[in-house]
């Protein structure tokens, strides 16, 4: 029995927490079986990785060799992954690698921006190495028209009808909207979409057999059904702070951008904004109230280059849609006056509400030739705007102050 | 007796509207006793200016020459000027033109957006030939540390709140607050500036005589005693739509920049900010609720490249200021968290509110080598978020849930 991919990515799943730069790019180089090996022996890593990797095998039982270095990678591969497939089974969850069809491509864009550096990123962000999904929706295919809405937990009224109005609309237009499961504008998006009976996908940071927070128990149960769960961390795995902000990398790479809703000015929305603008997907922001502390980190944000402002759904779509997309522009009302020319504008400004002028006054009001006055005053009287009464002019009553 | 330049461009301001274009190139190049003469003879101009000309000068009674050309020209200016003049001391006013000491310079930008064409603007945009003042302050050195703040005249209780604070931070920081003197944002800005003791000038659309809206009138006389009233047009000229869009470019011209704090999509505030930007000054729009229909204009604005989104008086300072003003960055509260670095963020999120566990499970669960969480735990210990007991860890009350 020799070690699969498959089988080797699930168990480095376990045995490493996401987003690992080191093992990311060891994978890439020697292949996720020899990885593998190499972490299980300790042998070619970092201390610390090989220290972790050690810690949950010996949590799992698994932590002493029996026989060749390879028969105990082997039986580490073999363990680990027919427990998460079993389990995997159990929860009604599929699990997806790399290798499969389902896998979006867009997620190894995160490579690119690991190899940036800790340095940078403060943390590693490396492409998951395998996803935990439940729902009947495709996730590669779901995954192509989406958008990420997210914000913060403790929404206000505005913002709350914010994200389920743009959700709705997104949802309602063929988007998938994603989101992060969190209370607040996550679970308020994940509604929007469930509500126009479009496809919403929350992205954990615990085990897909977790409901964290259980208030939103009901709400993940009908996106389980509806639309997509989905998670890079094995079943059990309970939810933490430094996990949240290491899942918002696969929310910002898995969409095609990122609108932030709310948030404050230390918003965990903001790591997931970040990240989009690091991928180079659209970061979108909704502004609010400068008086509104929910809506600092927003207008913080708004103020770097490259981040858009937006008001409505249609703005959105013009900026992740395919070309053409294009948002109506916002028009007042039309009002009569708007078909006036300038000199016709300033006649008309300088005919009286009740006293009656002659065209000569008016010219000289206006500041307008006498000729030019006479030509407009019969124009304007034709749409209504002037009478003619005693050899002269005032405003119609409509026009009145 | 020849024209003087004075005589000259008062004359020609009683009968020219303000910002002709034609008239200013023709100025620039002959100079304005010529330019009068031309203009009261309609010879070498266009026949809408002779027309516009040859009506004020009949509403004038100066409208028959008696005698030479020269003479018509000279008793027109002559008569003109000294009306004005003398109306002016009546008004406790006092006429600057650009041959003054006080006339702002920067005004004269608008000659060279003004020779970008007509057809871009929709109206003439020259600069002012003359202004009438009145209040007790120096146009040319209050303008040096000025900005504008308008808005539209159907202002939210949001839009009071953030233009009254806006303009009292400026006003204090010894910014000279530039506005229109109508209802609404302009005189909220006008009175926030007042209360801080603080310079203001409103920009008049009509006589410096004229009081309009008259429910001003009492800021107006408090702008005359502390600040400034200014205005192009001589006295006696009642306001109108045309000369709000007219007298506008005065207010983003005299200004470093403008802010717009609320306006709807149709807003005479967006033609200022339309001027500002032709005029490469700052533009500077405050966002508000997306669902605001007086903050749609805003919005619009903010989605133009190169315009500032502003929430507080120190980011419109560090836009306009001299270098080195630079707004504090918006720090949310410290935390105690934020001292830990990641290893110790990760261990720390390992360690149960209740349960108490081993290092060992907590290295497992964080993912972490058993040496670096043996290494972290006593920090956390030590700084009071985890407590040690029975031989395990457990968060301390305060870190919990």
């Amino acid at each position: 029995m020799s070690t699969t991919d498959r089988a080797a990515r699930l168990a480095l799943a376990h045995l490493v927490e996401p987003g690992s730069r080191e093992l990311g790019l060891l994978t890439r180089r020697v292949g996720a079986p020899e990885a593998l090996l190499m972490a299980v022996h300790g042998g070619g890593v970092s201390e610390p990785l090989a220290g972790a990797v050690r810690a949950r095998l010996d949590a799992a039982g698994l932590g002493t060799s029996t026989g060749s270095a390879d028969a105990w990678a082997e039986r580490v591969a073999h363990t680990l992954a027919a427990a998460m497939t079993e389990r995997a089974g159990e929860l009604g969850a599929r699990i997806v690698t790399a290798a499969d069809d389902e896998w979006p491509l867009a997620l190894d864009d995160l490579t690119r921006i690991s190899q940036e550096g800790a340095d940078v990123l403060r943390r590693d962000t490396d492409p998951p190495l395998c996803l935990w999904l439940r729902g009947p929706v495709r996730l590669e295919e779901t995954m192509e028209r989406s958008v990420s809405v997210v914000g913060a937990r403790a929404v206000t009224g505005y913002g709350q009808f914010v994200a389920s109005e743009f959700a709705f609309g997104l949802a309602e237009r063929g988007w998938t909207v994603v989101s992060g499961g969190a209370l607040g504008v996550d679970v308020t998006a994940h509604r929007g979409a469930l509500a126009a009976g479009g496809v919403t996908c929350a992205v954990l940071a615990c085990g897909i057999d977790q409901v964290y927070p259980v208030s939103n128990s009901a709400v993940f149960e009908r996106i389980a059904e509806e639309g997509l769960l989905l998670t890079e961390w094995p079943p059990g795995t309970r939810p933490h702070k430094t996990r949240f902000l290491t899942r918002n990398r696969v929310i910002a790479a898995a969409t095609r951008g990122t609108v932030m809703v709310e948030a404050g000015s230390r918003s965990g929305a903001r790591n997931t904004l970040g990240y989009a603008r690091r991928l180079q997907r659209s970061t979108m922001v909704v502004p609010g109230p400068v008086t509104s502390a929910m809506s600092v980190g927003c207008h913080v944000e708004l103020r770097t280059p490259g981040t858009v402002l937006v008001t409505r759904v249609e703005e959105i779509v013009e900026e992740i849609g395919h070309v053409g997309e294009l948002a109506e522009p916002i028009h007042g009302a039309e009002r009569p006056e708007d078909a006036l020319d300038a000199t016709q504008s300033r006649v008309l400004d300088a005919v009286a509400p009740r006293a009656v002028r002659s065209a000569e006054e008016i010219a000289a009001i206006a500041g307008v030739a006498g000729r030019d006055a006479r030509r407009s005053l019969p124009v304007l009287e034709q749409h209504g705007f002037i009478v003619r009464t005693n050899g002269g002019y005032r405003l119609a009553s409509r026009s009145g102050p």
